[in-house]
């Protein structure tokens, strides 16, 4: 009896639970609501008239924003304060538009049921945000507020978009979205690449005196690092559930100042069981339709079109020439790159002269992806010297079974390759400790053929919306010697 | 010219890519195979019999097996190492069984095209996820290996389908996806229970000799910490994308060895414009539907049945009664929590006495949820001092305008609040400092009411599918002296 008495008295509003429409759902649907119309929002820009002002509201989810058309109130005091950047919310009719660029608009008439409450103000003579142009820098040292700019915001829903197209792709595919660990006690690039967690007090600090004293020690008891890849855990949930993906944080402590290099980034990753031991073109197709299909439907949207800059039509073009065009994506080994990077020297002046066994440089990418492709190039079969122990080797004995994609302007996006599954090759390559047992373990017990790659998520968003520097393509951006928030 | 030759040699394959069905996939839509079918996946059993064997195939997509029935062929060698863990790759019929508890099993006869590829052995010996019944610890104690079982991989479905679920419900509702810092400056919970990065050397160890030795210093120029929380950063892109959420990792350097506690764990966190100023019930009712329509779904699925033991029917009966009823969740106030626990004190004897004022003890939640209530309960406006300073503060000067969702047998599960959007409220109650400066710059330009709330993932995963411990609700968990792999 208690029970329902005190269910009783919970609202019934629980029942059916649904939140009014964002502004995009509005103008995507804007039938739905027939008459009366509330919309919650920041002045994007105001113009104010004698009897009337039009504004822009934008409440972040749509690169247009909403029109709304006030007309005077009594209250001159609450229309001084309608300023860009105020919070409001408005209540009125939403009816086409007669105004070029927009297909309906707001009518706020405060004298016919029309409402504007002021949620918050902005004062304008110190408001961060309000002029247009703002230097990438200047956004970076406001990046608690940069969202209110169209560009971050466009970027902040590209990134959404994305990542619900990768996972219905993948879903799709038979994939399970699996989350791996973030402390992790492989160190798994090499001394001086990877943050260390610091040891901790045993007890609060306060509770210590110099008698109960405990030195620090490891919370794990033992080392404990930020992971900078995915992949081996995720090999080991692929033993078990043959396709998994995962779009997590990683980290590298790089002193990198480059556009392209952050301390803290997400990367897609993914394991699978090769359905037909089909090498390293399994990756390649894989990664190159997962591109296809999730990247396609986002080029032209509106906001693509925000994000791209108008003296980038070269550059873009080269995008959706890559998307749109029935051409499959050009796929050149190794040595073959290397041939005619070397053709190429003789003309192209590289900083490093292209040489067989060794690395291909930044320089070498962008030549092979921006000049002779004009596209994205699957690189193959590198030289095992130059790539990590996990990697297969090829039956020539030289090379692995791995591939990289260039893509112009952006570099490298992608690296993956089939693992090493032949538990002596394996044994051989990476040595013997108590820290590789387990890794050993997933080849000796039931090991099948299986591949994967990594992607570097920021990189794709830098690459699909034409963005220069990475730190504009993750909310929060973390690099050497800067971290804000 | 040369680009069209490169391209031309790449296979046409890339087309229309799909990797064949899973195992899921098969027996969702058995006829589409039609003739011959093609499994990769693991043995998890293997009757042979003179002159056919029995296997059940499982690639980790399906709590149900696939069943197979392979006739013998030459190569007894072969039928010798298909043991229980071996991988292999079957060909042959999918058609409609005879047997129970299947619609379909695949016929592979060697001697009409059927193939067996044996992908990997694995030696019986030595095979630590054999036997059946394997302890809990023992599994830990195997991370690597463990979603081999059924409960752990059917776990790992679980967290992929509620997760997608939670997507939708989300994109539904017009949020948008963020991924907020997990390297931040704020050390959010105060000394102790954080994580800190160490500092870095400035150059690589072995290229320091001491005349050019550096001591290490903060990589980001000050103390950067692991994320307790995603709230602040969250409430930030709120302010300009009105609705965000994410699911992301957080840390507690927390010593405590309880089945509800990870060092590492995933969180669901949400921020919103209140759309109309609708104070707390507004998280509760949004928290309540975001529980019914995604958990309904998968109450009886194939892996919640796999998860729930048979001698937990009371328990499942709660959770069950919890979605099927049309009755809202109960809704208490703190206040009327304590009435409550006070009253009930006489004849329970907690181990805390109850008492307004003093936060509620696990026992008191406990037997909120389990005992008063039966269900899931909010519990809300708790005494301010209590609660964090973002809390909004109500109108009487003594509690706050926050909620607890306390579940049966979980305890909370959620908490959440209107964020304190007054700037001269939240001045008084967090103090002023530089670090806190962008936080205030949230509400003095374009401020908006505003809530939030937090769910720790794996208590939804353990409430949900009876799991007792939160280390089965993760794939590699973490928690004070124990970091496998």
């Amino acid at each position: 009896m208690l029970v329902r008495r005190l269910a009783s008295t919970a609202p019934a509003s629980a029942s059916r639970f649904s939140l009014p429409p964002t502004v995009r759902q509005l103008l995507a649907h804007p039938s739905l609501p027939q008459q009366i119309t509330t919309v919650s929002g920041w002045i994007k820009s105001i113009r104010k008239q004698k009897n009337v002002s039009f504004a822009t509201i934008t409440d972040g989810s749509s690169a247009q924003g909403l029109q709304a058309v006030l007309t005077k109130g009594k209250d001159d005091e609450l229309l001084r304060k309608l300023t860009n950047g105020a919070a409001v919310r408005l209540t009125g009719q939403l009816v086409s538009s007669q105004g070029a660029g927009q297909s309906h608009e707001l009518l706020v008439d405060q004298n016919r049921g029309g409402e504007i409450h002021l949620l918050g103000e902005c004062p304008p003579e110190t408001y961060p945000i309000q002029k247009k142009d703002l230097t990438a820098e200047y956004l970076r040292e406001h990046t608690h507020l940069r969202a209110r700019t169209s560009r971050i915001a466009a970027m902040l829903r590209l990134r959404d978009v994305l990542r619900r197209r990768i996972d219905s792709w993948f879903e799709m595919q038979g994939f399970y979205f699996s989350n791996t660990p973030i402390i992790t006690g492989n160190d798994a690039e090499g001394a001086g690449e990877t943050f260390r967690l610091e040891k901790v007090q045993s007890q609060h600090p306060s509770a210590v005196t110099p008698s109960t004293a405990i030195p620090p020690s490891e919370f794990f008891s033992r080392p404990a690092f930020l992971t900078v890849s995915h992949q081996l855990h995720l090999e080991a949930l692929a033993a078990a559930m043959s396709r998994v993906y995962t779009l997590s944080p990683c980290f590298r402590a790089e002193r990198s100042l480059t556009g392209r290099h952050l301390a803290e980034f997400w990367m897609l990753e993914a394991e699978w069981v090769l359905p037909n031991n089909d090498g390293v073109y399994g990756v390649c197709d894989l990664t190159e339709s997962l591109l296809k299909e999730t990247v396609s439907g986002i080029l032209d949207g509106e906001d693509a079109e925000l994000l791209w800059k108008d003296n980038e039509t070269d550059r873009r073009g080269m995008l959706l020439d890559a998307f749109r065009s029935q051409r499959p994506w050009t796929r050149l080994t190794y040595t073959e790159a290397i041939n005619e990077l070397e053709k190429a020297h003789t003309s192209v002046s590289f900083e490093y002269q292209p040489k067989w066994g060794r690395d291909l440089q930044s320089e070498h990418e962008r030549w092979l992806a921006d000049s002779l492709i004009g596209g994205p190039v699957f690189v193959t079969d590198y030289p095992a010297p130059l790539k990590p122990f996990y990697m297969r080797d090829n039956d020539d004995g030289n090379t692995v079974a791995c591939m990289d994609l260039l893509v112009p302007y952006a570099g490298e996006l992608i690296g993956g390759s089939v693992r090493e599954e032949r538990t002596n090759v394996l044994q051989q390559k990476m040595g013997s400790s108590v820290d590789n047992e387990w890794y050993m373990d997933l080849r000796k017990y039931g090991g099948a053929p299986h591949a994967g790659f990594g992607m570097g998520f920021e990189r794709l968003i830098s690459w699909v919306s034409g963005t220069e520097n990475i730190r504009e393509c993750i909310p929060m951006p973390r690099w050497a010697g800067r971290m804000l928030l």
